[in-house]
C-alpha cells in the first residue's frame, strides 16, 4: 500500500510551538493555480475575508477551515486584553467572516462553533481562551483531515479496479484539509494500489475542474483527462464513465444538494445513462434546519467571471449575463450521500437525521500534524 | 413589421460587374469577435483552407459557402487557360477544401455540386466555365439566405409572444448567408414585432455562443443573457426556457443530429425538463447515406483550445485533454427537425427521405445580392 501525500492547502502556522499562538494562517492561493503554487500567510481577519471571497482559499470544508482561524486569528490580535475584549474580537470577525460567501454552509457551522467554544470556554485568561480558540480551530482542520479519509474509505466499496469516475468542479485536497470529499475514494483506492482513472469537468466560469482537481490529481500521479462541461454526457455516452462522484455546500433535510454550477445538469446526465451518482461530504455540511433544496440561497456571482475571466473579453462587453454560483441537484437523482459516518441511502429524510444528529467522535487537538492512524 | 438585417457573413466581391470575375471572397473573420469586426478578402485557396480550419468562417452552411467560392477562386486564378486546365483548377481546389474539416456534410455537398457543375456544363470557353462557376458559388450563398428564411418561416409558429429560447453554439447569420438555422425563427419572430427572448450557451470551448451569437443577437437588437454551458440545466430548471433551438452539421437518415459538442447534452437536460428540442437546418445536411449517428465521423480538435483558450493557460500544461468537437443528438430527443422545406417530426427515416430527395426550387443566380422577395 502506497502513502498518499497530499497537499497542506491550509494550516495554522505557530511562531513558537507548543504554544499555538502567537501564530497566523497559511493557504494555497489557488486562484494562481495550475501556473504557481503561492501560498498566502496572514492573520488578518479582512484578509481571509477577502481570500475567501475571491476564492483564494474554496470548498466548503476548506472555508469553515479558513473561517475558525480567522476567528483564533482575531481573538490573539487585541493580546494583551481583557477576556472580555478577546470575546469580542472572537464575535466580530465571526460577524465579518460570515458574509464573506452565502451558501456554504461550512462556515455558519465552523463559526458557531468558535462562538460556542468561546462563550462557554472556562479558560482563566485572555491569553489562555486565544490560544483554546487557535486551538478549536486547528482541531476544525484536523477533524476534517480525518474526515475526508474516512469518507475515502466509506467511498472507496463503490469504485473497482480500472474504473473510470467523472468529477465536477473540485473537491479534492484542495477544497479541505486532506483527502478532499468527491476524491477522497480516488486517493483511497490509489493507497490501497487499485487503478482508478478520472475525468474532470473543467467547470466554468471558474474552472476549478481543469485548474484544481487536474493539478492536485497529477500531483498524487492519479490519471487525469480535463474536458469542457458540454463534453460530459459525450464521455458518458462513450461508456468512458462507471460513476460520478461530487461534493456539496450545502445538503438539505431531504437530501438535495448544492453544490457547484453544472452539478445538478451533470447528476441529469447521470440519471439518463444509468451511471450512479454519488454526493461525498461531511456531515458538517448537511443542514437539518433546511428542509429542501428551495430553501439553500444560491449566490449570483460577477458577470465578469463569465465574460473575462481568462484575460480576455469572451462576449460583447454590454451583453446580460446570468451566473449563478451554485445548483441545487433534487434528492431522486443521488444515489447516495457518503459521509465520515458511512453511506446515506435514500430515503434520505431520517437517515440524514440520524447521521447529522449523532455527536462525531472527539478527536484530540494538535498543532495542525495529520490526525494520528 | 420591422426589416431584420443581418450582417454578410460570407460573399463575393466582383471587381468588374456585371462580371463576376475577376473576383474574391469577402468574409467576417469570426475568430476576433467580439472585440473586433475585421474582414478578410482574398480569393487564395489556401488561405481558404486555413480560414475554415481554424474557423475564421465556421457554421456548415457557411463553410459550404466558402468551400463553393474557393472552387471558383480556383478556377479564375488560372485563366487564360484551357478548359481543361480550369476544371484541373476547380477539383485540385475541391480535394484541398474538403480536407479542411471533416464532420460538416455542407462541405461536401457544396464541393460535389461544383465539380458536378463544372463537368456537365456547356460554358463554351474557359473563361465562360470560370465565370459559370463564380455564378453557381453565389446561388449557394443566395439559396442558402432563402433557405434562412424558410427556416425561420417555418420555425416561427413554434414560438410564441413573449417566450425565450435557450440555444447552443452558433447557428445564427454568422454560421450561414443571412438568417441562420437555430436563429432563424427568432429573426423572423422579431421582424413580425413578436418579443423573443434568447439564452446563449456560452460554448466551451470556442464560445461561439458568447462571442458570436450573443454578439449578432446584440447587433439585432434581441434580448439575449449569456450563461455558461453547466448553467443550462438550472435556467431551465427555473422554468426560463420554452424551447430549445439547435442547428445540425449534419443529419443522418434515421434522424440523429451531430452538431457542436453539448447539443446532446442539452438534449438530455431539455427532455428531462420537458422542453421541446428543436434542430434547424437545410436539407443539405441531411446525409441519407449516413444511416445513423454512429456513421458520423466526430472530429477532435486540438487540446490548446481546451488547456488555453482565453489567452491563459487554464489547466496543467500536461495535462491529458479529450476534446471531440461534434457529439450526436439520437432522434428520439429530436421534438422536430425544421428545413426550409418544413416541419419534420417523428417518425424521421421516411420524412427525412422525402424531404432530402425533392429539388430544390430553382433560385435564379444573382452577384450575391439578396434575394427578391
Amino acid at each position: 500500500m502506497r502513502r498518499m501525500t497530499t497537499l497542506r492547502t491550509i494550516e495554522w502556522i505557530s511562531e513558537s510551538p507548543p504554544a499555538l499562538i502567537p501564530g497566523h494562517v497559511r493557504l494555497i492561493d489557488q486562484t494562481q493555480l495550475p501556473e504557481t503554487l503561492a501560498y498566502l500567510d496572514t492573520a488578518d481577519v479582512e484578509v481571509l475575508r477577502e481570500a475567501i471571497r475571491m476564492l483564494r482559499v474554496r470548498g466548503a470544508p476548506a472555508i469553515g477551515i479558513a473561517a475558525a482561524m480567522g476567528v483564533a486569528a482575531a481573538a490573539q490580535a487585541v493580546l494583551p486584553a481583557s477576556r472580555e475584549a478577546v470575546l469580542a474580537a472572537a464575535d466580530a470577525a465571526a460577524a465579518r467572516l460570515a458574509g464573506a460567501r452565502p451558501t456554504a454552509v461550512n462556515l455558519f457551522w465552523a463559526l458557531e462553533r468558535m462562538q460556542r467554544l468561546a462563550r462557554t470556554c472556562d479558560a482563566p485568561t485572555a491569553q489562555a481562551l486565544a490560544e483554546r480558540l487557535a486551538r478549536e480551530a486547528c482541531a476544525v482542520r484536523d477533524e476534517d483531515a480525518a474526515m475526508c479519509r474516512a469518507i475515502g474509505g466509506h467511498g472507496l466499496p463503490l469504485l473497482r479496479d480500472g474504473c473510470t469516475v467523472l468529477t465536477h468542479c473540485n473537491a479534492g485536497g484542495l477544497a479541505t484539509a486532506e483527502f478532499g470529499t468527491a476524491l477522497a475514494p480516488v486517493y483511497a483506492a490509489a493507497e490501497q494500489g487499485l487503478s482508478v482513472r478520472v475525468f474532470a469537468d473543467e467547470t466554468r466560469p471558474l474552472l476549478q475542474g481543469s485548474r484544481l482537481t487536474a493539478w492536485e490529481l497529477m500531483q498524487a500521479g492519479i490519471p487525469v483527462t480535463v474536458i469542457t462541461d458540454g463534453m460530459a454526457a459525450q464521455v458518458m455516452k462513450e461508456g468512458r464513465i462507471d460513476a460520478v462522484l461530487v461534493g456539496a455546500d450545502r445538503i438539505a433535510a431531504n437530501g438535495d444538494a448544492a453544490n457547484k454550477i453544472g452539478t445538478y445538469g451533470t447528476a441529469v446526465l447521470a440519471r439518463h445513462h444509468r451511471i450512479p451518482f454519488y454526493v461525498l461530504a461531511p456531515t458538517s455540511t448537511i443542514d437539518l434546519r433546511t428542509p429542501g433544496g428551495d430553501g439553500i440561497p444560491i449566490e449570483e456571482r460577477d458577470r465578469e467571471e463569465v465574460i473575462r475571466g481568462f484575460g480576455r473579453l469572451t462576449a460583447p462587453e454590454s451583453v446580460a449575463v446570468y451566473s449563478p454560483a451554485f445548483d441545487v441537484t433534487p434528492a431522486p437523482l443521488v444515489t447516495a450521500i457518503v459521509c465520515e459516518k458511512g453511506i446515506v441511502r435514500p430515503p434520505y429524510e431520517e437517515a440524514l437525521r440520524l447521521v447529522a444528529e449523532r455527536r462525531p467522535r472527539p478527536i484530540p487537538p494538535t498543532t495542525g500534524a495529520p490526525p494520528a492512524r
